[in-house]
């Protein structure tokens, strides 16, 4: 059966998540295979390469379905997204071989977190910014975010109650760019994430900007695998999944148009 | 009686512009006049810079009132933002002369027309940016651009209906910045504009953009003072008010933060 791969950008505002756990809730996962049916006609099952919290946006989140159909793979993402409301967009949809699976395949997925640091909220950008005013040492957060990078047990920042087989996972790139006063983005790319990591790593970040933690303090951090070490974490509107790579090219999905041009 | 300049941002998708003709419309204008009043005990008329239409944002307009106060400006500032909207806030607010008028004082107006130009429409951009899909030649857009500059006879931009006295303006600045498949931010900076002027030129570019007009017809189409020959209004979600000058200062107003730091 022909399998496609889609490249999806959303503003997370107004969804419950990739998933959900009750039925009928608005998720991004249900509201594509909503359309998908519509279009083809039959139930369609959509994988994702990863779940997305409530409130979390994506501009390259990476799905993937098979379907028996005649349609061209840019013409699928023109039917889907006429029927998609204006908060999701397939943004490129390419064919794949059968045996693709957007989890299991994905070989990083890098994360954006971005901060406000003016004196007041800003309404332009309160659906896509955590603000949080007052003093911060930049310079210091980007000294301490190197810290994160390589092979480390995130036990320390993985959300409670959660269990998976092993915490221990790479970060291939943390970096801090911006500027005291305007927008500070917090860049994140690894071949795998605990459950809120990147929002707890944020959170720890801004204690390290706010004075409130060494900025030389992350390596022991990571070594007491305690939760209650960390920094709180941080509220899901400033989070974004960037790009989703695989080994068969670089980061973002890509048919006869260019996605994430930005990227 | 004490009088104070505030500096507003607003997402101005879910307001009928800076002011309405109808009654109980949410406008910004009203919008502020509500929460002064609430915080001063007794009616507050707010003077703005000029009218933004429905839809269009500010990242810097400009407002003034006058008041029996005991309150400093960041007080006011702060007692504001905590009665207002989440999308609308006050930026920043500084004591000024009692004579200060934010309309006739002001010497100059920046705007931005944001336009999206990639495959698909993006849904994190959707707000904020007008999706024009297909080729846009850039350079010939920011060549036919600068034609605008100068003092000119605007009428050819001017909304059909309008009456002013002149339709003489001058544009201090007029740049197109970005790529192709991109964003692409139109930059215009003048010391007054007719209703719709921004918009109109942002249609204008675009045609020139698509090839569907010369880049070098920009003369010609003001010298003809018609309407009809201009490119179509641009719609309201591309357009921002990025800031107001007056002579005290540069864009922008500040009080002890430090207001737009990104201009």
């Amino acid at each position: 059966m022909p399998r496609f791969r889609l490249t999806l950008e959303y503003d997370g505002t107004d969804f419950l998540g990739w998933q959900a756990q009750a039925p009928g809730a608005r998720t991004v996962q249900q509201t594509l295979e909503s359309a998908a049916a519509d279009l083809f006609g039959a139930p369609v099952a959509v994988a994702g390469a990863g779940r997305t919290d409530a409130g979390v946006h994506a501009e390259g989140q990476v799905a993937s379905f098979a379907v028996v159909t005649g349609l061209e793979p840019r013409a699928i993402r023109k039917a889907l997204n006429h029927r998609l409301p204006d908060d999701l967009a397939v943004v490129a949809c390419e064919a794949v071989a059968d045996g693709f699976d957007p989890r299991r395949d994905a070989r990083a997925k890098r994360y954006r977190y971005v901060l406000w640091n003016g004196p007041e909220r800003s309404p332009l950008r309160r659906r896509r910014a955590y603000a949080v005013p007052g003093r911060l040492d930049v310079g210091a957060m980007a000294r301490a975010a190197r810290a994160f990078e390589g092979e480390h047990d995130f036990a320390a920042l993985q959300s409670t109650g959660s269990t998976v087989r092993t915490t221990v996972r790479t970060v291939l790139r943390c970096e801090v760019a911006g500027a005291p006063g305007g927008e500070i983005a917090i860049e994140v790319e690894g071949t795998g994430f605990l459950r809120h990591m990147v929002r707890s790593l944020a959170g720890t970040l801004v204690e390290v900007g706010q004075g409130r933690r060494p900025e030389g303090s992350i390596p022991a951090l990571l070594a007491s695998r305690d939760r209650a070490r960390a920094g709180p974490t941080a509220p899901a509107e400033g989070l974004t999944l960037v790009a989703v790579r695989y080994p068969d090219r670089g980061l973002g999905a890509e048919d006869d148009s260019v996605a994430n041009p930005g990227v």
